[in-house]
């Protein structure tokens, strides 16, 4: 297995997070009025290694892979789209290329392996496969491109690093992905299917029926080890899903915070946690999706998204639009007066 | 009463939404995928009368002023609180300066009537009364006072459309006045005061139950028609509630739409659609808070905001943290390719 597998994760810095707290506390508003955003800041305080956090380079990659299992119609979209996608997102017009311009974010975009034999320019084309295998047939990759996967995550990281990025966040794309998300969840969490499989990019109720059967094949054939991660995403998951769940615990290696996006970089996020537990504090989550696998997975990782607006977009749409909370959260607790600046009144005793 | 105040609120165009609406069909992403954020920019495409709205300008008024039944002990902060909070404002270390800066929105501060006789570079001091009466003793204001502050609204409004705004947000700061406002939301919705009061800035549960109480009082001395909004704003409420009702009218009468703030905020809106109903048009809800009676009002307008991150600050410091979703649900809609644009195939028949 990938020896940087066993790394420890970073330890998120006390200190830090000790120095921030006392600092909102002495900030000129009731304690507590900024809600959520407060623990959001010491939090982003202790992963920085420092009491004012800021959030001024935020970096995002997008990995796409083709799925084997998209052959038996769970998606209500053409295999061709993954590939169609990948021009897009270099040539702007995705939403998750609007919303990197606009955050002023590098998108690298890296395709492990899709249908036909792609050369576009602008993405790292890694070729891993035309698609993972379907796992109605056989494990969704072999130990190889499993471990190849990982590393594309580890890599893109270390990219991400050398360009000084201080935030975190991923993407995904392949059309039949939220089936393989879906029987990962299943498998990790020891669910059935029906509990967790939804519409993905728009299935209709007998097409939800079908995917979710679809999945109940997949469990009862493979029979994984809950106990074993790496597994369950070497059998179910998908080239996209290993790279990001290879990225998610090497930023927790190297001490680089993560904006989680929805349901699919969710469950790579779950798989990294159940591998080594640790990386989850370096895990912030973006947003609540409308799959409801998310739900579960979410409690699973006790985690309390910013966001809930209905997405289902992928692409790590949800963790860009959540960026600007997180850098307005900063702004005000590096802006903001204390009682004794701004000679303000504290609270009645 | 005030003439303007019978002006119609203008109407939405229905012909930019449905182009929005069918620019938002094409775009690369499934139907829907957007989730709230799709039915916003069909919205704001409706407000601003362009099938491509986009947020550049938007405006922040903060209205001030303090209770009467402050004296009341019904607050965990001293009333000196509020004009301290006047000189913080405009020197930069509040929450909503900090963040109006972040958005390049002027900042208005109005300070309609305080306690003792401030006169603060950068504010607009209306000095219609050293805050309002104790609603306990009388009406909170007199029909004089009612009618200066709905017009310190409507002023407000006609400086930021001079400025160019293309959305309107207000905030409001005044010891007592959750207080107030919950009174006028147990009057306008007919509901127990048990039911709607909260902790404000920070009450614990015993302080919780004597403004309970006295919000009780007040409702029973008063025994206000929930068909007459005005006279429960002006024996309940405060200037600068009055401010922000007489705001969201004039704005629904101008075409300005209205991003609302918290609780506070909400009441007014309340206030504002009970009397005119098609006012309601022009709001769009920013965010959940932590006051219990939100939820309650936010019902009764239908509302839906788009963040809930249990805020209870005021001083529009919500509406304030929501607007980069409404700019990149903007940026989105105009910036996406088409399906066509993009050569990516379609949903499957």
């Amino acid at each position: 297995m990938n020896p940087w597998l066993s790394f420890p994760c970073r330890s998120p810095c006390l200190k830090a997070a000790s120095r921030a707290a006392a600092r909102n506390e002495q900030l000129t508003k009731p304690q507590g009025a900024l809600g959520q955003l407060e623990a959001l800041v010491i939090r982003l305080a202790s992963l920085q290694g420092r009491p004012e956090p800021a959030i001024e380079s935020p970096w995002i990659s997008l990995f796409a892979g083709d799925h084997g299992v998209a052959a038996e119609g769970v998606s209500a979209y053409p295999q061709s789209v993954t590939g169609e996608m990948l021009r897009n997102f270099t040539h702007g017009g995705a939403a998750i290329s609007v919303l990197a311009k606009r955050l002023d974010a590098p998108l690298e975009v890296i395709d492990l392996g899709t249908l036909g034999d792609l050369e576009l320019p602008g993405v790292r084309h890694l070729r891993l496969g035309p698609g993972t295998a379907s796992f109605l047939e056989a494990p969704a990759m072999t130990e190889a491109q499993l471990a190849a996967a990982l590393d594309a995550g580890y890599e893109s990281v270390e990219r991400a690093l050398t360009a000084g990025a201080d935030l975190f966040l991923a993407g995904e794309m392949g059309i039949g992905n939220t089936t393989a998300a879906t029987a990962m969840a299943c498998s990790l969490l020891q669910k059935p299917a029906p509990e967790l499989t939804g519409a993905g990019t728009g299935l209709q109720p007998a097409g939800i029926a079908r995917k979710s059967a679809i999945i109940t094949r997949a469990l009862e054939r493979h029979r994984l080890d809950p106990a074993v991660p790496l597994e369950i995403l070497r059998h179910l998951g998908g080239f996209e899903i290993a790279a990001l769940c290879g990225a998610y615990l090497h930023c927790a290696q190297r001490g680089l915070p993560v904006l989680v996006d929805g349901f699919i970089c969710s469950v790579a996020a779950l798989c990294a946690v159940r591998f080594n537990p640790s990386a989850h504090d370096w895990l912030i989550f973006a947003h609540h999706s409308a799959e409801p696998g998310h739900r579960a997975v979410l409690a699973a990782l006790g985690a309390k998204p910013l966001l809930d607006l209905g997405l289902r977009l992928g692409e790590g749409s949800g963790a860009a639009l959540a960026v600007p909370l997180l850098q307005q959260a900063c702004a005000l607790h590096k802006g903001m007066a204390t009682f004794a600046e701004a000679a303000v009144s504290g609270q009645d005793s």
